[in-house]
């Protein structure tokens, strides 16, 4: 099956455009976890379990298993592995923002998709649609190109002025109206600047946006939504982690964390 | 030591700008060692031994062990290690192609520098200098930012004008006038743009640059020298894997390694 369309089974099964991101920080589990072996992989369970009725996809970030290096790595496929075997209707994303030359991007394609069995990455633009080629070609896999992201110093090189408008935007219409040959590309727009996600969905009609940003980050719900939604109020991919993650410190994390998540959920579909 | 010293060093030492990249594919290392337990590290333990007294440093590219799960990543780990255990005064680069928000960034630091100990660290420039912020703040280490990619796509984005010049100089200039607080910022452009990289050099003065796409990938080591040496005659970092990694699929392999690597090495130096 498609990305796309196991994306699109999942909204319509759960009623939802949360996507929950599983980026977590052993740091900051609760402390009662914290001595188990495997102690991410574990809390992950407990939050996937608790959630997994509540989302359209989970959204795994590459960087917080990594920095515990073949162990995290291990955790992370884990943590797929699980969602897999308990919930195979959910599609997951790597978050691992990664993008070479053609030839090495093979690497990473068996990373993601063969190793860790992801069904979606994160991509940077900077190398062309030549150098993602080899992604582009995975044609059940989604592919999100970071397009406007979150941070607070994302115009410095994203709004610069190119082709008489800013890059991102310039970006935006290449994805959808050239890289998009296979109806697996979508983009990163973050909450954080609704006017701007605004102008991407104006050019890109109907693509999903992952949208990071809402909740730590500052990023405005109500705007997001409704600068982002498209007609049909789709389109979007509401993502957040930490709200939900550590909504409690303490042996009730995993009820907390639903409630947050439950939320958040109902919270989105108010304006759809 | 800061990355720069320590490159410097090396340069001087074994009287080279070759950076031999250890992306070592394991379907192509010789037949007499696949069978062996953990062969790509035993591959890459034979070329540093017979190579270390030819480079300025080594560059590993992760997708290469990425694809190899949890296994390759201490691989990579253990190749770092064996180089330092050796050969201590060799620099190496940890080919990441990385760059997330600054928080997530954090992760990547540890796999990069305290998990796997590398000295430098290729970055994606995309999300601005705030995002890198994190990077930019490990003084000792080196941060190699794509700016001018050695594919033959790079063009479509990093040649969009803006700021009347191409974008990867707008970028060239960015980074040498305000990323480089901490001077420990460099840059990468290909080998097969010698042009660009010449343009480049005159925007970012003695800046180090990594030059990948000699070899393979068809870039001119005179043309690239001619247009990317400093007027000390250093400046450059000349990547060269394929070539001297399989220059035979024998048990002569280490040697045949040794011999290519130092008529690139002795070939670069009659341009200088």
């Amino acid at each position: 099956m498609m990305f796309i369309d196991a994306l699109q089974n999942a909204i319509t099964k759960n009623n939802s455009l949360l996507c929950i991101g599983l980026d977590t920080d052993a740091d900051k589990i609760p402390h009662h976890l914290k001595n188990e072996k495997d102690a991410v992989f574990v809390f992950n369970k407990e939050i996937v379990d608790i959630t997994a009725d509540l989302v359209c996809c989970y959204k795994i970030n590459s960087a917080f298993y990594e920095a515990r290096g073949a162990d995290g790595i291990l955790e992370l496929k884990n943590t797929i592995e699980y969602i897999k075997s308990k919930n195979s209707h959910i599609p997951i994303i790597l978050d691992a923002k990664r993008a070479d030359i053609g030839n090495t991007n093979n690497g990473y394609i068996t990373y993601a998709f063969d190793y860790l069995k992801a069904d979606a990455i994160t991509l940077h633009p900077y190398l062309g649609a030549e150098a993602l080629k080899p992604f582009v070609e995975q044609k059940t896999k989604g592919l999100f190109i970071l397009c406007k992201t979150s941070n607070p110093g994302a115009s410095e090189i994203q709004n610069l002025q190119t082709q008489n408008e800013p890059f991102y935007l310039y970006l935006a219409r290449k994805v959808a109206n050239e890289w998009n040959k296979n109806n697996n590309c979508m983009l990163v727009a973050g909450a954080t600047y609704p006017e701007e996600m605004g102008k991407i969905r104006k050019a890109v009609g109907d693509m999903f946006l992952l949208v990071p940003g809402i909740g730590a980050q500052g990023g405005d719900l109500e705007k997001t939504l409704s600068y982002g939604l498209t007609k049909a109020k789709s389109g979007l991919i509401i993502h957040s982690a930490r709200n939900i993650l550590y909504a409690s410190n303490n042996t009730d994390f995993a009820q907390k964390a639903r409630e947050e998540a439950k939320a958040l959920r109902n919270a989105i579909n108010k304006y759809r």
